[in-house]
């Protein structure tokens, strides 16, 4: 049988009417999304003891969801997120946000269309963050970063203060997400499932670079290739489906995460009122 | 007690007969191995987000089986495959297959003795794939992959084009098996089982040579001791055992994954009709 | 809108307020935290065979609540401990406790603010104790030992006698923590909580140190900012919410472990009486 | 309080009586300790295909108890144990063993002391096997190998023969253990539980070993030290202790392990009769 032979810009065209056409997600509010990317990030070894800060906008200007400080990411659920105000103060809910959650506030100012943000510790990246390189592109899946990772040299010290969110937010400037030397990760997008997929891929691209480099040295990638590769990976409808995907993971292991009633923690050994 | 000693060449004819009158295996389809394949690879760890593309030909010329578009790799059943035709059109089932199956067609076209195709982006395999060397035979579990594993050096972009297709299918040429720079995997073989079996290992072997170079030097082995150990491991029902032991773990996870009967999928949160 | 921008000391205390104000830990006894912590270690990986020692004071000076030599950490319940005294010789439970847990007794003779010990031989830190380098602070998660973790070079042997107890009670000298060539890690603090989390992440520093020198040469961090972060990781409501976050963790797997009542060993196939 | 101060030979002494009178193991037969440690080595990782054999002595001279060939290291119960005579013929059971056993009748005829061998193909033994250096003996826990692993530096080739039994028993000579370059690692001692701590041990000093090479140089032990631990780590009381324990791990995973019932696999969709 012969084949048809097309340009690949009709493919890249058939891709998205395609996309458009079958890819339909579930009505999952912010609070939900927010809460099935902390237990997706959990699932994907990003813990660190009580480090790792997932946030998002409230319905309000200068309102923001956050985790209560205490609970790790596995034990999040949409209902026992806090909402705060622009100074940490609680608006809604019980419990403290994390004091680190201060250096958000300074991204959420600076660029109005992040609509979430997400910062954690994970082995790799921080592995990665130790020994003063920045993310390599060396691999179709983590085309994802390509000229969107912005690398933050120095240590600006614990982030809870003031100086420590303006240093962050001016690195990580208008890219989707930044390395922090000796630190960690974090991404900034518009939407909780974009800042997932690349909250998750970033400490999946540091785990390949360390391989990479313990082995052997890491080879570029033609630019224009990868620039192809990036855009193919940020389509919405694309960075849609796999949130999903790992959603439903995350719901196999506990579908009480999207209970949006307060208090619907289990296990609440710790944390008082 | 003296031990009687025999040419080896006796060992060889004795195991083959012992095999063939032990090892039957389980009646399974075409679309239920596809299936168990793809839950192997699951537990296996070859996740990648969506990317990852396992297919088989179809019951009739040009018609394959792929996967639907927006799962993973553990959401796959026997009964949400898709049956598509050679411009990736669905004839039967529900959703899109993943676009880039295009270059699939290609390899399909070139060989037609492979029935089963699998590509996925393993992270020891993926991280290999960034240094610029091939894969390495130097243990007998990886002799699978002796003279049999095909090395794409150049990375020719997401493959969702013909020229990608074409590419990596001249690359492949007649081997078993390819290592896909800046990319993954493919292993294409006549049976399910073979090709399940060579992607299986080769992420084995990925993970192998990474450990081995990052603390040493890899050592050569006696190319026709590789060979003899190559043929041994490639016999049909050494890989039909194998496959069989592996859906057996599969099957005790979940034995939904057998149904045959459409839109079997427990947790069908996301992809539409 | 515009931030309000305060001094750093502002928010240290606005931060020591809060914490005070919302964190409450369980009320467990010494025993049960005791038990939690062997579970979380067991969670993390610590196991080696039987190696691995956790200890507490008892209600009596010179008694020490100690593990049944036999179990493993995944075993251990309040109930299941014995208290010993300062000669190891069982005060009350069934059984021995571990012959080298002789070394303990130096240690809380020496330093009469020590109210827990564990000493574990977990991977990451068992690999990097064999190549003759200390502890590396490069991470503001590791800052937890910036000078606070000794490094004994030489391996005393096994440590079941009294001189090793001398040697590795005088290498440790005041500091929380200390790495033992050819051994394993080891933490003494005031409390189990805080023995607990320092146990945990002198292996999660540890591997970070291990994959940042196959891939690079590790960064130094400046030492006021660790000795910041240092500070504000070892403060007690910090560490209290840690222990109790991953002590949450071990109840869903087990709530058993809180148990007191004797002999409560579930599946108790070895260890007489 | 002072401390009472001992020559270490009187807690050596002290140790062997308390081990002596606290330690009492279960009463189960070789079939069974033989199944429970398929168990242990499928729960540590040694799972590498279909390869992996372990095998003990039979009720009478010249049987053994060898696994069904088709059968995973997770699938073996006392019940579907093979026996088979010295030319791997069938005695009792169904199925054939692994052709590749051969080499273990070498092993056997040459050493009566022998009652139990491990054979696995294991990762970090399979990757150090790939870099032409022996095991390292270089922490406490692994000094177990002192002098007690030999290392066969040039692969046979498949072991299905009678030349490679002949050379890899010669290898052995009178050790416990052996490294097999680009195959795996063996150990043959007399009891089963002997066999299976030195094979789960071989396994953790070879990752410990790879992560060790990867990040720096090993440093040397006192040999006389070493040797101290080595003799601790093999007393038999130790050993049965350590085997009780993971045998409780695999009991708590599977209790059918023990069943000694014929035919007791559960999911038996391979192997004929």
């Amino acid at each position: 049988m012969a084949a048809i032979v097309r340009d690949k810009a009709a493919y890249h065209a058939q891709t998205n009417d395609r996309m458009n056409r079958h890819f339909e997600a579930p009505n999952w509010s912010v609070k939900q999304k927010l809460a099935l990317a902390c237990r997706i990030l959990a699932m994907e070894g990003h813990d660190s003891g009580l480090a790792g800060q997932l946030t998002a906008r409230g319905p309000a200007s200068g309102t923001y969801y956050m985790l209560r400080f205490g609970l790790g990411l596995d034990e999040i659920t949409a209902g026992n997120l806090l909402l705060v105000d622009d100074d940490l103060n609680v608006l809604e809910g019980n419990g403290m946000p994390n004091p680190s959650n201060r250096f958000h506030l300074w991204i959420y100012r600076a660029r109005a269309a992040v609509g979430s943000i997400m910062h954690t510790h994970p082995p790799h990246v921080s592995a990665l963050s130790m020994i003063g390189v920045p993310l390599a592109v060396s691999h179709m899946d983590t085309s994802l970063f390509l000229e969107d990772c912005a690398w933050l040299r120095e240590w600006p010290g614990t982030p809870i203060g003031d100086e420590e969110g303006r240093i962050i937010s001016e690195a990580l400037g208008d890219k989707k997400a930044i390395l922090l030397a000796h630190h960690g990760q974090l991404t900034a997008t518009a939407s909780v499932e974009h800042a997932l997929v690349l909250a998750m891929f970033i400490e999946r691209a540091a785990k390949l670079q360390l391989m990479a480099m313990s082995a052997g040295t890491i080879a570029p990638v033609d630019p224009a290739l990868a620039q192809e590769a990036h855009d193919y990976r940020h389509k919405p409808k694309a960075i849609a489906a796999t949130f999903a995907y790992y959603a439903r993971r995350a719901l196999r292991l506990d579908a009480g995460v999207l209970d949006e009633q307060p208090e619907s923690l289990r296990g609440k050994a710790m944390q008082g009122n």
